[in-house]
């Protein structure tokens, strides 16, 4: 088997944000700024007939996030509780790859117009793919351990999705 | 800024299928083998609460695919049907980085048990998210350029899924 301790992968785009210093647990606010992916020139072909789903997945490269993880970590957003690393979302990951649904607005030569995304400006992209829906879409998928959280879970939602509240 | 024309990632362990020598395009039957996820020592305390949730993204490394890619390919289970790299789930991309939402059976010790994933044996996991339900169930969702092929939606639907029929 060939030695795959160290996988190389390369920058394809970027992420454009109105995030410039503070972004992760920023609420998303889509009408402040616009949020675009800007795909490097060899791969816009690539992007024929993307513009026929509603949303996509995203892939991209946490570059800020800091090398030291920890497995079990404490979510920014509720005081006391403590999870599994990978029951999280945190950015400090042993392979910082950061994933988000978003929906398309409109596609323009090299550009990806989309909803929201909380990560910072000039995030590098790493790949992005169809979100189809029988595929990606459960229905009886959950909120895991935080329907367990004692607070309320309307207003823990709003973290969840990052609304401003 | 630094760098970022290489970016490099590392395997956290490993994912086990039937599937030895012939995977992707393989339907999935979950009734033959087992499908698991074993992680590295290291990351398994990373796991706790996990199991709370009912479906999780598993990200990983298509070491298996040739590292020659096209910007425009024909999906393999549709004749005549040209798109771009980017709206398909090709696992020959730029960045051959695979994800797939699967769910949870049970999870003992470092082993994550999941309903069946599509990839070879021994495939290279890279990271584990929870899916959660607001984030990123999306009901709105649509089957994009799939909707518009000639031919039956539900026989189409079953490649899709990787339902053998």
């Amino acid at each position: 088997m060939e030695d795959i301790a160290s996988i190389k992968f390369k920058k394809i785009g970027v992420i454009k944000t109105p995030y410039i210093d503070d972004a992760p647990y920023q609420p998303v606010d889509e009408d402040k700024g616009e949020f675009y992916i800007v795909i490097d020139d060899e791969y816009v072909e690539g992007l024929a007939k993307l513009g026929k789903f509603r949303y996509i997945y995203v892939i991209y490269y946490l570059d800020r996030a800091r090398e030291e993880t920890h497995m079990i970590i404490n979510p920014a957003w509720i005081d006391n509780e403590k999870v599994g690393l990978f029951a999280s979302r945190s950015p400090e990951r042993p392979n910082p790859i950061g994933l988000s649904v978003v929906r398309i607005k409109k596609i323009t030569g090299n550009k990806i117009f989309t909803s929201g995304l909380d990560i910072f400006d000039d995030t590098p992209l790493l790949d992005i793919k169809p979100y189809v829906k029988d595929l990606d879409s459960k229905k009886d998928s959950n909120y895991g351990w935080i329907e367990n959280l004692k607070g309320n879970m309307e207003h823990l939602l709003l973290h969840i999705k990052g609304i401003p509240h």
